[in-house]
């Protein structure tokens, strides 16, 4: 099997340091599936982890795959040789960025099969993400007519996450405002399904009061936690929740949260497989619910942009897109085409 | 009517700045009810509010009260005259040091008819706050059945807040471990029904360890957040929760909760009436809830220490007490009693 990986962490202007490597094809143990992988994406905590510390070498990132299993492990219990998967990972094991991956089986659904693989791929890691902080952290109720009424605020509504999470919380019966501000993101943003797109470049305080728009009952952060930690605070509902996907460049000042009785969470979907937790299935729950909803239509793929076949000069070239910050929807990689 | 205010922020070594003033008794309006107040507790949100800049000279302190309706307003529609109420209040509004206060409705319940006006006055603020806590933080079930397996870390278990949350927690279902360090505060919090008492003089990692309790997946601080802060986020479940009710000193490290993809919340009792918020009939709802489970023997009143007269010289004294800052359960004063 190949895979890419590189052997200390890189910034993008030292030069393209990924490196292909070759190894035999492992075997799966207990409930391990070894899936060969058709698609994958590229997300924007790749190009975070490629500048973290390598501890086992070669590092191999990619955190989203889709492919067809291979061989399973002999306590693996929910799925058969042929089954075609999805998956996002987790950050301590090897990535997707190979042509096969061992995979323990709770972190894996079947796949959606009404959509094509490189739509697949756009899946995984964003919609686990945004089902997390939607349900585990906000708490909002499966059934969407307890949530109607409710008002989620997505900071940067075009993004690969931003762009999924505005799906599932239409779904499950939240009104949604988003922020953008080129014609493109906010018309991607209003075709994802988004109530209303505010423009992140003005006042957003302005914008709710304008468009008449309750405080939002939760924020989602998806873009610089730092820039917006007041404004959050500030547009949010008393006894409202923030939740953030971006890591915080300066410590902040928790009693902003006190005169409101605010609560803030740090979402990191890989909290659960890093931590082993006794609920990593929910993995599989999700991914599971987020194939229905794709195959019953609930739900669109957010692939905007295609790479055909992994190579190291792919790689590098999707990880310098990511790193433009301008990304609307998702980027996926095919794996063998050429 | 006679209430006890002062004029200007003052510290307690600068002398009694307590004044006496009269005025006459005030109509309740709308849905306000006029209670003749009976008993009052003094919390520590009363010394940090002695602190705080004057807007409406004297400020009335006092968030705690236990009285009879003297009066209602046309819009009354949940009590009448004669009714025995107790309440919290609110911050923006004036508070119970005082013979009679005006109260909106929705902001109070009957008192317990099992146990004296002097105990029932322990009650509101702290169980306000560990209702809004338990139940809006951190979001238990309010059938003890679903929490059961789950454990709360209250520290400092022996307070006023720790005393009835830790028997608010056991009552519906969760396992509570507290802190305490000294042989009485220890036994009163065993008393109040903590499951296991650790000494947070002592590293708490290790007496989790020793006492082979899971990590909690809640942990309320009511003492000294700076100094907890590093050590809550340790000792939590991943995917955890932590509320705290106490105001910070410095700037904090949000990314320290990413790992684990941690939830903090800065639980403030007087947020609902002070943004009228839709839903501020909760506090009634809790407050009922909590005179309920008094008078079924479910909970007991945390009253320690009472002093008789509601005086300057009284007020001083309960502020001194406090500011102390080793009380064990709540300090009461009867309004009339001489």
């Amino acid at each position: 099997m190949t895979m890419i990986g590189f052997e200390q962490p890189f910034k993008l202007n030292e030069g393209n340091l990924f490196k292909t490597y070759e190894q035999d094809i492992p075997v799966p143990q207990h409930n391990e599936l070894l899936v060969k992988i058709h698609s994958i994406s590229v997300n924007p905590v790749d190009t975070k982890q490629r500048l973290a510390p390598v501890s086992q070498k070669p590092r191999v990132l990619g955190f989203d795959a889709v492919g067809i299993i291979e061989a399973i492990g002999p306590e693996v219990t929910m799925f058969k040789v042929g089954d075609k998967v999805f998956y996002s990972g987790s950050s301590n094991l090897n990535g997707s960025n190979a042509t096969y991956q061992i995979m323990p089986e709770v972190l894996v659904a079947k796949a959606p099969t009404t959509i094509s693989d490189e739509q697949s791929a756009s899946l995984p890691l964003t919609g686990l993400t945004a089902y997390e902080t939607l349900f585990d952290t906000f708490g909002i109720s499966t059934n969407p007519s307890d949530n109607e009424g409710k008002t989620l605020l997505i900071i940067n509504g075009a993004g690969g996450v931003g762009s999924i999470a505005t799906q599932i919380a239409k779904r499950y019966g939240l009104t949604v405002v988003t922020t953008a501000s080129r014609t493109e993101s906010i018309e991607w943003s209003k075709q994802m399904g988004a109530d209303i797109v505010l423009n992140h470049k003005e006042d957003l305080k302005a914008q709710f009061k304008e468009h008449n728009i309750d405080a939002p009952d939760y924020i989602f952060c998806t873009f610089n936690s730092d820039m917006y930690y007041d404004t959050m605070i500030d547009l949010v509902k008393p006894r409202g929740h923030i939740t953030t996907i971006v890591a915080f460049e300066n410590n902040q000042d928790l009693n902003a949260l006190k005169s409101k009785s605010i609560t803030f969470s740090h979402e990191f979907m890989f909290a659960r497989p890093l931590y082993q937790t006794s609920d990593m299935i929910k993995h599989h729950d999700y991914l599971q619910d987020i194939a229905t909803n794709i195959d019953e239509g609930h739900y669109q793929p957010t692939t905007t942009q295609v790479i055909n076949g992994l190579t190291t000069e792919h790689l590098y070239e999707a990880h310098q897109i990511l790193e433009n910050h301008s990304m609307i929807g998702k980027l996926v990689i095919n794996v063998d085409k050429q």
